[in-house]
């Protein structure tokens, strides 16, 4: 049976609650991105944009580097992994449970 | 481009962040089961698990039926379903991405 960290997956399915942290991890997909160009598209306030950066980050899903003054992120893809592999394992239950009620 | 109905994330992915709400999950898995079945291990007040239950039907995880007395629950899979696709789709960028940096 694997092993989950309930924190683990309470913070990630939390942080991904909310589109516009969807947005980021979406972005960084093609590589590490400034937080400034990060936050470009989303039009909001960047003390509003880096609480959720924060979120992200208290989620293990992303991690910030510095080099001079620019800060980027990069995704972080273990914690995701977590939550991947508990909805592979349920969505076939779930999938079986819908072929037999066909 | 596969579109995800954000709204349905949102609920989705904030019902899945309590792991009292993933146990229900889990324990539909094999079938619907009665109210108090449900709430029997989770050693917490009725009223207090009823929440938990409303969460996960307002995200559209979870359908009560009633038979006589008797209120039981099963799981709906479709916006789980929206969930694991929007994953499956970025959890690809993540396994480049790190493949990458090796």
């Amino acid at each position: 049976m694997v092993q989950y960290q309930d924190a683990v997956l309470d913070r990630v399915f939390a942080a991904l609650s909310d589109p516009t942290r969807r947005h980021v991890l979406e972005s960084l997909g093609a590589g590490s991105l400034a937080v400034s160009e990060l936050a470009a598209p989303h039009g909001m306030s960047l003390p509003g944009f880096l609480k959720h950066l924060r979120v992200l980050e208290e989620a293990g899903l992303i991690a910030r580097t510095k080099e001079g003054r620019v800060v980027s992120c990069e995704l972080s893809a273990a914690p995701m992994q977590q939550a991947a592999t508990w909805m592979q394992r349920y969505e076939k239950f779930w999938a079986e449970n819908r072929a037999a009620k066909k």
